[in-house]
């Protein structure tokens, strides 16, 4: 971990930029791979599934069978894990609920907002050697409050052809029944496209690898509405003398296990912290599974000192991080300043991975500095709000004018007539 | 008008489809002009406003003393319907703030969602020919809201240099300072990257022609957000026995005055009332100013008669329209029916024209069946909402189990020990 101390304002921008991820050399690889399956349906599915995942599948669509025999499968506690999640996460995503509110904006004139669900939306779960069923119950449970009609899901299988029964098992929780076993590129273009077997969806969520990554971008260009952009995961901590060190290390570590090319911050108004960090990250990497991958994303993270905490929260604003821990005596207080994160933790006892999993926060967030303009995942993200208006008589006489005189004005003459006609042969 | 009596199911998805814009022919053409500013600033922009536009400026800034004359030179009773139009719309738009609320998902574990304002926004209102002040009230309301920080505004002079009254008057009503007399695709890209004069922002808001558009959706490939993806205007209306035929011709008209690809569609189960509107149509067309751009959108218009009103409501969703008017009697029971619109307007006293302009609603709305995943702009368009959780030492009691299983399931060692630690070193 690099130690930056007391950097010049002018330095600042610079140390908030990520590393540059080229996906152009994967475009033309992808794009071949959406062609062949908007072209070819299930047989393009079942050609590169064979191709990339090593599998042979007759079928893509998990049997009533499969859904039982996960259910016998998973471990009790596990079991019971998941359902703790599931509620904590439901309540807060039920909260996310709005009710619609007539206003009368003036006499006659009524308008309001509805959420209606997006009908049909598909979600992509990664598989292989980390199943994310977390990231199904993110997904999923919004999903489900919304109303959203069809929810499909895809993940790749194993090399038996089965997927993981956590997975199943959340699926079953949520009552999704429509589970296909594609995963890649090909995954993200059969959402897209539709084939003979997988409906075509109206929004795609979900993580993945560089392909899928690359996919989504692609038919969000043109066909399709994606949940946010991706990129690795991020998190900055913010931390004063009244931080745990070794709480701290552990986080830092648990966002640095994620993949090479996490990104990891520590920021501090006290060099004492920041020595006392690294020595206990030096100390706790070392008996992790994933040492090597920690160890190399810890070689491009930087622990930066500033003079205040000020200055650090304003840094971090800067930064915009997907995950921003504020390990401070006042961290409440700081929190009212945060501007730009995805989600934000508090005080020594949150770790990021409670969050990650089972507090209720949804773990899909913005990446890259996306969090300057763009929210994670939330019930917002599977309804659109659709907005109504009636006006009556009496309220077609109180508003007519004005429309009229502003349609004129911009030079658009049927506008102002839809008006003037009902004017004409109306009395207020 | 094509009129298409009692469709096949199987020839819907036919009939709501619109036609392909294909702007790849362009995309070289605007990389350019983006590429341009990028590298050379204040230099570029001034290039291409003498190529394109055909003006000399020497600062793009609107001055005090322009903002001063536009309020002298705007009529008065422009002025009183501006000021009614900006009073509905902030009305309806203020009553779409969320307070924030702490869900205690569990004993000791808080979660709660602030709406946190964009820093900084550009709001891209075109000007020449019809200068849209309607789109700045749209945008720049919600935005001051919201609590941006920074809102700024790019729009292209006339040959004169100068700004539409219109447009500074309703800028100095919503306190907006900071107006660069730039346009088409290189307004888009000083928003998105920044020039001596110009700051970069993180949102880009506003219609435009194929340049601006096709400059939006290249700025969103990596760069920048933008508001919704934008295509030509539409209206669907739904009309039975009880709607009022020249009315409808007259909102039909609205539509279509707007460009030659403006898509218009009238839906109904009475073939009576399908043959008054058209009637009514071919009159009121004649005394229209822009009379040749609506005779060419009805061209590629539809009147579509179908059994039942209840098929009409099926096909509108499945066409998912911008802008849809239900002149029906039984008109808010179909309503409730409403999947994929932009924006609805219910009964025979509620013009399209009327949101577009002043009964409170957004008219910045999702074109080219993008309703059926997305929203028009809204307040939250304006904002992120971020997640915030305390957890207390009692409550990683609570949660730590779930957590540490999860984790671990996922293969995810250094996620499960962040938890671990603080169970190890804390009582509940």
């Amino acid at each position: 971990m690099q130690v930056i101390k007391y950097p010049l304002k002018s330095e600042w921008q610079k140390l908030t930029e990520r590393p540059i991820i080229d996906n152009s050399n994967l475009e033309e690889k992808v794009q071949y791979v959406l062609d062949e399956v908007k072209s070819n349906g299930d047989a393009a599915i079942k050609r590169f599934t064979l191709e990339f995942d090593r599998v042979e599948l007759e079928n893509f669509m998990v049997s009533e069978q499969e859904f039982s025999d996960a259910e016998i499968q998973i471990e009790p506690d596990l079991k019971e894990a998941i359902d703790t999640a599931y509620a904590n996460i439901k309540k807060f995503h039920i909260a996310q609920k709005e009710t619609t509110r007539k206003i009368e904006t003036m006499p006659g004139v009524e308008c309001w907002r509805t959420s209606v669900p997006i009908e049909k939306v598909g979600l992509y779960i990664p598989g292989g050697t980390a199943p994310l069923f977390s990231t199904l119950l993110m997904l999923g449970i919004p999903a489900v409050i919304a109303g959203c009609k069809e929810i499909s899901i895809c993940t790749p299988a194993d090399k038996q052809g089965k997927i993981n029964p956590a997975i199943l098992y959340v699926a079953k929780l949520l009552r999704i029944t429509t589970v296909y076993k594609i995963g890649g590129a090909q995954a993200i273009a059969a959402f897209a496209y539709g084939t003979e077997t997988v409906s075509k969806v109206y929004k795609i969520f979900g993580p993945g690898n560089q392909y899928v990554t690359c996919a989504k971008q692609l038919v969000a260009k043109k066909d399709m509405a994606i949940d946010i952009p991706a990129g690795p995961s991020e998190l900055l901590v913010l931390a004063d003398g009244s931080c745990v060190p070794a709480f701290v290390a552990a986080d830092l570590l648990s966002q640095a296990e994620h993949g090479i090319d996490s990104q990891v911050i520590l920021v501090s108004d006290s060099e004492k912290i920041i020595s006392e960090v690294v020595k206990e990250l030096n100390q706790q990497v070392s008996v992790l599974p994933r040492t090597e991958i920690a160890l190399k994303a810890l070689e491009n993270s930087k622990a930066i000192l500033f003079n205040t905490l000020q200055d650090g929260i304003t840094f971090a604003n800067q930064y915009a991080p997907e995950h921003l821990i504020i390990a401070c005596e006042k961290d409440e207080e700081l929190a009212e300043q945060v501007i730009n994160a995805g989600s934000v933790f508090l005080g020594n006892y949150t770790p990021e991975s409670a969050g990650d999993y089972a507090s209720g926060t949804n773990h899909t967030l913005p990446t890259n500095g996306y969090a300057k303009a763009y929210s994670g995942v939330s019930l917002d993200s599977f309804v659109k709000k659709i907005t109504f208006q009636k006006i009556s008589k009496e309220g077609i006489h109180n508003i007519g004018k004005t429309v009229e005189l502003m349609a004129d004005k911009e030079g658009l003459r049927a506008h102002k007539n839809a008006v003037s006609i009902r004017l004409k042969n109306t009395t207020k």
